[in-house]
């Protein structure tokens, strides 16, 4: 996404970041998102059981459906620190509250790092007054990139939309996903911001459908982590009328969201050394969407599959066999498999290797479609993947120092 | 195992193994063990949705309880192949039967190797004739070579048992597994035999609940084979009256056989180049077993846990991690975490960098055992795993050819 096509600022919305020394190389490492007044709220968080001290403080606060800030942290996770970690946490959000002058339950946190340190509380603290005059209604450059970790580069997207026919309201997210090469964890931090006049109820809804398409349709290494967290805040600085559930606006709305999650996703996904590849898995002819999601999850998870997707391999029949074992009812013989424009699988078995030759070009595109056709059912899903190198393995099998 | 180990032969049984061509580099590849008579027979068979013709033929002749040769080769899995893979089946287990002088039906068949390309029969049925003339008491070895695929050995594991207090009888397993390094699909295959007089339906239970403990209690990458499978035959050469359920000869087959069996899929999780370490995932303190089994899988299967074995770093948050995605309920701040005697996590959290230490030090063993405590339940369950490194992903990603 060039600059063009970002906004220059979010009404109602400043954002900004600082070095508060947590990252051992002195980048920025601590980032925040300010809104001028209480904004309507929404979040998804990690489904993880073991969740970070940050995701359950975020969690209990989000649920009234308002926030003014988000203070989030890169290089630390805070997770699996007890009770210490959770002090912590409240300690640098009443921290960061009390320098705004607002209510400490208005400031959601987020981190991401490595896991099982105990949160440096005092750095943050000693960085909050910098941190605050830093703030500006074009500080999302800054902000984006305060919250990576191994990520090649900041990931931003935005739309602009139409609301009423008249009014113009923007959706600018940023997000950060170590894709395959984080150390620890890969975790997944989003952070949305509308000046859209955005209830609360709506903006948790769509926020959920948004995210099933996108950030939940998308697969690194199989690995949830435990501090994934996606918020949407909305202004209403755009003016107008709240959208409503189901109305014209909230399609737009919808629509725009969606893509801007969208965007955010695929850049995760391509994102890591040795990953060179993204294949869609897509799944046809299912007898319903559950089992549509399970197929295309189970080959976007396969070892042997993303592997034959580094080695630019079609290999078919890890394929087949990934199915085999999704746990939903399928006949092997009416399999249809293409990459791209070129069905190599036709009723479960090998076209040959001239369409294989063929298929092993489609592979040296950055992205490619593997269309997986189960049978005559209507359902369909996909999940996005990326090739798994020896990289991966170099770097996840590195000592966490 | 040593060969002191090992007993010369089974009674009841001839073994044998040739070269038929289907590997390229001219070594064995065609395998054949015969009864004699008609021996008690059980199988367990992929539970992979997408089975190779040798397992669908096998299951169906197994079933009557009743076998007398097993037709193995390697090189070729004829998986994903259609009717023709079939009828290719078909065709080589008939010439088998007729060389024997038998019936089809007392054939059961098993391939492993390249999946999607026809069984090449003809290679096979030209071999028959050397293959008949190689079959004798003490051929084991040759049949063990036959069905390799990338294993760096043979593997073999046998126990003596003594039952009625006074027969001696043997159980003389035989397994092929590539563990980490098979170019396609890691699949398993173990042929046990034994001259105890086990009924088939005494066989058939006997079976289920070792390979439960063993074999479906290892993992390299989490894929299931299209080709998996695990056969027994009993000849009852060694008299006395036939084993009865629940008896107290039945108790020591069973266990003859869980500790055969246990050995076999040992060598099977240590085999594999790069992979240096076997990890065992024992999970206690879970309210029930099923709870146990899902979480010692999960961790098991982890990538980040592999990759982090691989690179012998006791990453206790990455287990805690992966446990919060095994969908079990449990409660994190009672989590203990142990690396044989190193107890790294106490309620929880880390006993800090000095136990993590001594961890790291446990890990530079080829075994070890990573206990994770859940809770006060009294369920437990174990898998066994391995390190994943880079040597994995450069042989999976290389092409078929």
């Amino acid at each position: 996404m060039t600059d063009e096509q970002l906004p220059d600022s979010v009404p109602g919305f400043r954002f900004g970041g600082v070095a508060a020394g947590i990252k051992k190389d002195g980048a920025l490492d601590l980032g925040a998102i300010v809104a001028d007044e209480p904004a309507a709220a929404a979040a998804v968080l990690t489904r993880n059981r073991v969740r970070a001290a940050p995701v359950e403080i975020a969690q209990a606060r989000v649920e009234g459906g308002r926030a003014q800030a988000i203070l989030v942290n890169s290089g630390n996770a805070n997770a699996c620190t007890g009770k210490p970690g959770e002090r912590a946490t409240r300690g640098t959000t009443a921290a960061f509250a009390t320098a705004l002058g607002i209510g400490d339950e208005l400031v959601l946190p987020a981190s991401t790092g490595v896991i099982g340190a105990l949160l440096p509380a005092e750095k943050i603290q000693s960085a909050i007054p910098r941190l605050v005059r830093s703030l500006a209604p074009t500080g999302w450059r800054d902000f984006a990139r305060a919250i990576m970790t191994t990520d090649r580069g900041p990931k931003i997207a935005a739309r602009t939309l139409t609301l009423g026919g008249k009014r113009t309201a923007h959706v600018l997210g940023i997000a950060k996903g170590a894709g395959m090469i984080h150390p620890n964890m890969a975790t997944t931090l989003a952070f949305v911001v509308t000046d859209a006049a955005v209830p609360s109820a709506v903006l948790r809804r769509s926020l959920r459908a948004a995210t099933d398409d996108t950030f939940n349709a998308i697969t690194v290494d199989g690995e949830t982590s435990t501090n994934d967290t996606i918020v949407a805040l909305a202004s209403g600085a755009a003016g107008g009328t709240p959208i409503r559930k189901l109305d014209r606006d909230a399609r737009r709305f919808d629509d725009a969201l969606r893509e801007v999650l969208s965007d955010l996703a695929q850049m995760i996904v391509a994102d890591g050394e040795g990953a060179m590849h993204v294949a869609r898995i897509e799944v046809q002819g299912a007898a319903n969407e559950a089992a549509a999601r399970a197929a295309a999850r189970r080959i976007a998870t396969s070892l042997l599959v993303k592997t034959a997707l580094h080695g630019r391999d079609p290999n078919w029949g890890r394929i087949l066999s990934a199915l085999g074992t999704a746990g939903i009812a399928f006949d092997p013989s009416r399999v249809e498999i293409r990459f791209d424009d070129v069905t190599v699988v036709k009723k479960g078995v090998t076209l040959g290797p001239t369409a294989e030759d063929r298929a092993r070009e489609v592979m040296k595109r950055s992205r490619f479609t593997i269309l997986v056709r189960l049978g005559p059912g209507r359902a369909r899903a996909h999940y996005d993947t990326c090739d798994l190198g020896a990289e991966y393995v170099r770097i996840n099998a590195g000592y966490r120092s």
